[in-house]
């Protein structure tokens, strides 16, 4: 008998052997119909796979990440023995579970797949669903390995067998086809359900673009039909919300290889959303005390070292400037709180002067490989909406429970409601991976863990997630398609005032060292604006919007009425647009539509001859005509009234 | 005979071998008693140098650079004559004349030169000065130079004549002091009535710090008297309005070695100061409508090679920033033209789009030595108040005269009513030290010119100080001390559009380049804000200075009176400080005026019972007492006239 410890604590015994099916099956049979992977000591394991020793399992499901991507790698597989029917001479390279879905890198040779070719495949998977194949693990040597994958002509694999350590290696088969893999996987095809071929893409053999293109063939599978098609409805609407779509239509910002990939240009329209988001903060940070300051975009390398980052990411950082003549060395600024420490420094402090907030819209660069680089969400350069607040310990839970508030103003003001909370601590088997002692660590941890407390706000608990500096609050929202989105943070930081050399004197005139919190609410202004892109689909606030009115005369005639009724909007402050083109109304309603403008006025004769518009509001049509000075109290009323409702 | 040419295009005729001084004698005594030095064939000559054939002569006097220069090269001269007569031992190294005055660098051996030894100096000079003695030209030999030298021990000019190609060599000689000298110099010492001693420091011998220290003496000398008295009064002044002083008095801004030198850290109240510049700007611009647009500070080098920028200035700049893994190079951005080009170029321009007007407060880098960096005015990143108008040629001129009516409204606004325009050409000898062909160049310089025309604004025209891709009109403006700092620019450029491959579809349907202007009303925000600290001293008008209004309780029993009055005042949006020390009125009124904040407000029993302050004007003292709203009334209205007269 072997003796088996849950998730719960409790431990039951087993006969030795028994598999975590077997003990998925003791429990209930409803558990045994939904598990598909197990965690045995830490490791996924097969289902079927014999336990031999007293151990700690925990079964996987659906909703566990490590379930997830079991079943998506059996996917995998099956999809490769379904290519290996249909297209005999295909050869195999890596085959992985992703985030969402899986793909596997095929050469087929001389007649790469088609779209179209992506039915028949899937109808296969079909078939060999129906026939329940046992999906089975078999541990070899090497040079068997090498000896059958070598008869199969099997190229792509043997490489890869060549490049393993001698010793056992692990095949799993199911029907004909059989695969080099660690596992785990599903105790059999049966487990799915829905499938799906999405796209087919190049990749060079082992990511080298010296050696042959593959074709990336990527697809995705549910234990429910519903689950897929909730999915390719939920991917066919994130397209139409994609931000670099929306964010080319409304032209809010481009990327030029000229300039350098990863690296935006922020077009007139993008730059006025910002630069209002922006102000909005700027004046809630104003409510809240906080000092802005500015700072350059770089700084002597000395300063990381001092900070740590350097230690940590400089060989994978942009390299360091050099100047010409001097014997200097410059980074490109990965993040402004090095310099916000300086600037404590710049004057001695007492705690009279604490709490300290200096916040900066600060420019920072950190280097991506330009395969991760996507839209505005990953790009190499970003601006954070950045504060570094100094404060005495005793101040510091409260000064961390107002950063809350501001974050939860702005999830208010832009109709993020939908977030959850997670702590971020460290990984305690990996504490080496941190700078600064056990004990302000420990005070860092508490301090956040308490404040959310006091607040009420529920929040999960991750290890390993922390900064190198410190624990952090991060929020992550739900945008409108339920997709999650990390945006703002919140670090406490015992660790850089030591390092800096900060200190106040105290009530007590003894010098102490100050505390730190790094925050952002928005996190950096790209990321958020790419969000808010996918969460409105590009249908801003009236108050954020670049353009909230467009003019429309219904011909040539009401152009002169169209002007003057800008004229008049424009010193109402009121951002309006006119379209004179020569189209017809329908034409021109449509197309300003497209344009996301929130309202599109129409102007004929009958408006003309009364000094009025005739109102259509974007999403909800015609909204019948009034006085020129009644639309413009009414929209600078809205959009007033959305923008200060925090403050009231 | 030979024929000498006057600037004025007459031409007389002289004996061979007249000097200059002669020909001055000619036209009047008066001028013979002004002229300093002269011009003979567009080279500065001695006025006592014999011209032996047909020449052109412009006689100098002290208001020309030139002869300016020539009269302080001989004070330097004359100051070390001083010296060696009364530091027997002193040996000599150069001794140049400068912006203003000169220095020359002495090794003074084991006894160095005090402050306190000035006077016996300066006292010497005169001596020498009252001795009118003549100041002698001779041409030798290299190597009866070197024998001369070396004789009397001048190491130092032995190595300078070693340094010179063989040939003939030119001294100068009065009284026992012969100095190695291009010259040219004055008649005779009786010419320099005034002198003055200003510093001492010490300087590497040519700069090299691996070799000996001399002692660089700094003096100064004028035709009269009173000249010296007033330049003295100005330095003592421009020293107490140092903006580096009044930036820290302030905390303004400040510098870290750590961050690096030549990189501002903006403190709180400097980013207020600097935002509140920029967002004026940004009101005017509005107005003008220009399209604010933000790009990264960096580009991949290909851009700069593209510009010309990298081939000009490449090897003197911040060096490549690489990439830890792919074959990349990006430069601080040292200019946002580029940048702006490629915003150009996103969207298909028509000339309907023109002009498009790009706007950027956009920082940029440039390398300079450190030894030349000072306070705001030479630093290694600033931020330029930039813009790129890309219009057809035919709305350039109107175009560039829109452009000066923004620096005409920000010289006003800001009191710098006392400017001078400069029309910056290429230097037509040096015609491949620019871009661009000969048309554009032609095209460019006359626009310049003929809107300065149009305009009736006076310019003078400088040659060779044209930007390398185009003309530009420069505006220097006299600060309160009457001293001349350069402060906007507006370049026309038909170049660079052409090297980015700029177009825009005509009337006409075709693809046409479109021009560039390049304008920055401030300058640089650095730049400017260090300009408007010294000219005000660091008594910002009303609507920009970071603290309005201080509130000083004559006893900490009315503290909570300040309080619910400061509290008021923020409310309507008046900056307001409190000064709640617990010290006397008089010490409070005295430490808040060095503040130069503009209201000082006293509060005790009286005013707490009446709700009023009692109010001291910065500069005019006592205003009496009046009710808080009628207060915050008048400053709120004096503040808002002041920010909004442009726009009347």
């Amino acid at each position: 008998m072997i003796k088996i410890t849950f998730p719960d604590g409790s431990v039951r015994e087993f006969p030795k052997g028994t598999t975590s099916m077997q003990i998925a099956e003791s429990i209930s049979s409803r558990l045994a119909q939904e598990v598909i992977a197990s965690s045995v000591n830490g490791q996924t394991w097969d289902l079927t796979r014999p336990i031999d020793e007293d151990s700690t399992v925990s079964l996987l499901k659906w909703d566990d990440e490590e379930g997830k991507h079991a079943y998506w790698h059996s996917s995998a597989h099956l999809m490769a023995e379904a290519v290996q029917e249909l297209y005999p001479h295909a050869k195999f390279g890596i085959g992985p579970a992703i985030e969402n879905g899986f793909y596997y890198d095929i050469d087929f040779g001389d007649t790469p797949v088609k779209d179209a070719d992506f039915p028949a495949i899937e109808k296969k998977m079909k078939e060999l669903i129906a026939n329940k194949e046992a999906i089975v693990r078999k541990s070899i040597s090497k040079s068997d390995a090498l000896k059958m994958f070598g008869e199969r002509n099997e190229g792509y694999k043997v490489e890869l067998i060549n490049d393993l350590a001698d010793g056992t290696i692990t095949t799993y088969t199911q029907g004909s086809f059989t695969d080099l893999c660690r596992g785990p996987h599903l105790p059999n095809t049966s487990y799915i359900k829905a499938v799906k071929i999405l796209s087919a893409a190049g990749a060079y053999w082992r990511g080298d673009e010296k050696r042959k293109q593959l074709t990336r063939l990527y697809g995705i599978t549910f234990p429910k039909q519903k689950m897929l098609d909730d999915y390719l409805t939920l991917l066919e609407e994130a397209k139409k919300r994609d931000h670099r779509k929306i964010g080319k239509e409304l032209e809010l910002f481009a990327f030029s290889q000229n300039v350098g990939q990863g690296l935006p240009l922020w077009l007139p329209r993008g730059t006025q959303l910002r630069l209002r988001l922006e102000d909005f903060l700027k004046k809630i940070q104003k409510q809240f005390d906080y000092d802005q300051v500015m700072t350059p975009h770089i700084g002597a390398k000395q300063l990381y070292v001092t900070s740590g980052h350097y230690a940590k990411y400089g060989k994978d950082s942009f390299q360091p400037i050099h100047t010409p003549e001097e014997n200097e060395e410059f980074l490109l600024k990965p993040m402004n709180c090095p310099h916000h420490c300086e600037i404590y420094k710049v004057i001695p402090r007492s705690y009279k002067d604490l709490p300290l907030r200096l916040a900066e819209f600060g420019t920072v660069y950190r280097y991506e490989q330009s395969g991760e680089l996507h839209g505005l969400t990953r790009v190499r350069g970003f601006t954070q909406d950045d504060a570094h607040i100094f404060c005495t310990p005793d101040q510091l839970k409260a000064e961390f429970l107002k950063v809350v508030d501001i974050i939860f103003i702005i999830f208010k003001a832009l109709d993020f409601e939908n977030f959850e909370a997670q702590i971020s601590l460290r990984d305690p088997e990996n504490k080496e991976k941190y700078i600064g002692s056990e004990e302000n660590w420990q005070k860092a941890e508490a301090a956040i863990i308490e404040a959310c407390q006091e607040k009420g706000l529920p929040a999960r608990i991750e290890l390993g997630e922390a900064a190198f500096y410190g624990p952090k609050l991060d929020f992550m929202v739900k945008d409108a398609l339920g997709r999650r989105w990390q945006l703002g943070t919140i670090q406490v930081d015992y660790n850089l005032p030591e390092r800096f050399g900060l200190e106040y004197t105290g009530a007590d005139n003894q010098k102490h060292c100050p505390v730190m919190i790094h925050r952002a609410p928005f996190g950096s202004m790209e990321r958020f604006i790419a969000v808010l892109i996918e969460h409105t689909a590009g249908k801003f606030p009236l108050w954020l919007t670049p353009d909230q009115v467009v003019i429309m005369p219904i011909s040539e005639k009401f152009n002169d009425y169209a002007h003057r009724v800008a004229a008049f909007l424009k010193r109402r402050d009121i951002r309006t647009l006119i379209d004179d083109r020569n189209e017809k109304i329908g034409r021109k309603i449509r197309d300003n539509e497209l344009k996301r403008i929130p309202y599109l006025l129409v102007v004929g004769e009958k408006e003309a001859e009364s000094e009025e518009v005739s109102v259509r509001k974007q999403g909800e049509g015609d909204k019948g005509s009034m006085k020129i000075t009644t639309f413009a109290d009414q929209i600078a009323e809205e959009a007033e009234k959305m923008m200060n409702a925090w403050n009231k």
